[in-house]
């Protein structure tokens, strides 16, 4: 028999897809706990990105058993285009897919398409472009969006949005601006409906969003225009969202651009929801945002650094390619305690990476998500002890020594 | 104050470097144990290939805590060449420079100079040869190869020997042949010369080859000619070696010959020391050897059909790459209990493979090897239970019907 309360969309407008919690203040930071029907996640938190359904290099029982990680990102355009949605909806929704059981977010697909893709035409309605893989000919919108992510299933959904270059100008970002706010509102409407059970009956019998247990973010624009940045702010909120991110940035512009527009931006986002800093960004940029008090993280840097001998240490970045590295019997990092740090020597890993033995990319990669995780574990405990200030200086400092 | 046993190198001629012991015969197939300075290695034993200190996308710690591997292989030839073996003794040996505890077999160099390089220069001292990485002059000999590989310091080092072609003509067979002979002598006598602690002075304060805790195999060649291959063999006992392999087998020629030459070869073999197959291969060509008297393998198909989405099950084998696999929600081999099949479906493998991300052939190689080590644990089983040719029967059966 089905249960009263699954099988009726408007109950589940009272549950609560995501709860959050801020236990703690330092400053503009913030100590909180985000909980999903899958995992608790403890802010500030970064998120291994997970693109096409697995954390490059890195196996999942790695993540689970030793990183620790209670979410991980899947990127929507990918997925989109391979295996495609309806293999994902077909075997059960990208947690059964992947066998990654913990939390997961998925992004609309707008900032890959207007990255990765040439050839893009966009409209009021969405915007169409030609697959990076085989040139396809596609099409993704708000609705479309939504429908996709239902299907994915993921814990956490982002509305889908615009993303203009860092240095677009005033008038140009407005305008992306408020396409990006009528999508926010279509984003929202649509979810809401798909939360309702009033999805397509085509798509209704073979769900796996799990209807009403979704969270959906919204997304803050307006490049490095800060009277723009509060616009967009004020009118996602009114649309009304379980959490906010801030997008468009570390897209090109300068740093302290970055820095300046997080100040303006971050502490005037709603303190009883999460935020999430997209796309973001080096072990400096996570501290400086946590100060300005960003919730959540996601970016490629660990792993990608790892795919090419870049590694993240207490004291700054090395290149494992480096000669000096060739006898060097210290760990990557000797104040790291990951499994890799506890047992490979620089040396043995700069072999492996200049014989091109894949387990380089993958024992760098892990470190490095190691690395990134503890360092959002330090600062929220240093968060609660309210020395966050303190320790932001000292790791700095340190990193900087290199 | 210096151990009086470790410090006089004619107290080591009596200490074994390994102990080889006999569990149980069914026909020829035996089960052994073979026990090193580092680990028990229960026979028949397939040794997963470490060419390069490192076993290709499978990490130390699941062929450690899963796939349980005794004992793994480095080739000399690309140690040699990089990182070099002056950087590995600088770093304690290759045990201590990689992080593998457990055992390790070196074998001479000798066959990747004849299948790698280009412009080789043999001689009766030994063979000069181009780098196949930047083409820099280099020289192998049998003193050579045993100084190396007292350096690298595996528990157990190959003699160097000439490898022919395997449609190598009676001949050319027999000339090759009697090179190796030639250089097997020599092997031995430079490896004693070591072991005695005769190196030169030089050499010695830094070894760390353990001086009389290596055991040192010769090799049988004598391509497909069952008199020299018996010729060989009768040479390379009369020298006298603590095991004996069978090389220049799985080089080119048809299966039957291997299996006809491993029958009239592997029975005559001494019975009070461990034979190996090197090279080989399938896991028909496995059990065939290990029906054949063969108690020791290695092999690069497990990985290197990993990498390329070869994937080998007691179904036979399936390459992941097929498109019937994409929504397969069956894992690798239902009959497997490694943790890639516990955990992961053919059509999640399928799509990391398609997506060109490296955890596919980290997964794929994962259960490779665990095959390959489970198959031959079922041998040893079934050889202890005298039931070793209904095992290999059933079990060509099944892998046939696919």
């Amino acid at each position: 028999m089905k249960n009263a309360l699954t099988s009726c969309g408007l109950l589940h407008r009272g549950m609560k897809p995501i709860n959050w919690k801020v236990s703690g203040t330092d400053g503009d930071a913030r100590a909180g706990t985000l909980t999903t029907r899958r995992s608790v996640i403890e802010t500030p938190v970064f998120m291994p990105v997970g693109t096409q359904g697995s954390v490059k290099g890195v196996r999942f029982e790695w993540l689970e058993n030793e990183i620790d990680a209670q979410i991980i990102l899947g990127n929507t355009y990918h997925l989109f285009l391979r295996p495609g949605v309806e293999t994902i909806r077909k075997l059960g929704g990208l947690h059964k897919f992947t066998s990654w059981n913990r939390s997961i977010l998925t992004d609309s697909g707008g900032f890959q398409v207007f990255s990765l893709t040439d050839l893009r035409k966009l409209s009021e309605e969405g915007v169409e472009f030609r697959s990076h893989i085989d040139g396809a000919k596609c099409f993704l919108s708000p609705e479309i969006s939504m429908e996709v992510q239902a299907d994915l299933g993921a814990e956490i959904v982002m509305a889908f949005d615009e993303c203009p270059p860092g240095d677009a100008g005033h008038e140009a970002t407005r305008k992306s601006l408020e396409l990006t706010a009528r999508w926010a509102e279509r984003s929202r409407k649509h979810f809401d409906r798909l939360a309702d059970g009033l999805r397509p009956a085509s798509l209704q019998s073979e769900t796996v969003g799990l209807t009403g247990k979704q969270a959906l973010f919204g997304i803050i624009q307006g490049a490095g225009h800060f009277d723009l940045r509060v616009e967009s702010l004020e009118r996602t909120v009114e649309i009304g969202f379980d959490g906010y991110a801030i997008g468009g940035l570390s897209v090109g512009e300068e740093k302290e651009v970055m820095y300046r527009v997080l100040e303006h931006t971050a502490p005037q986002m709603p303190t009883n929801a999460p935020r999430y800093l997209m796309g973001v960004g080096t072990p400096e940029d996570l501290l400086e945002a946590v100060s300005r008090g960003v919730d959540m993280f996601d970016c490629v840097l660990p792993t990608r650094n790892g795919r090419t001998g870049g590694v993240f240490t207490s004291r700054g970045k090395l290149n494992i390619r480096n000669a000096q590295f060739a006898e060097d019997e210290n760990p990557l990092d000797p104040e790291c305690a990951c499994s890799v740090c506890q047992r490979y020597s620089r040396a043995y890993l700069r072999h492996l990476f200049q014989a091109g033995e894949m387990t380089a990319a993958t024992l760098i990669s892990h470190h490095n998500l190691a690395f990134y995780l503890d360092l959002m574990r330090k600062a929220r405990g240093a968060i609660k002890e309210s020395r966050f200030a303190k320790f932001k200086r000292e790791f700095l400092e340190k990193i900087g020594d290199n």
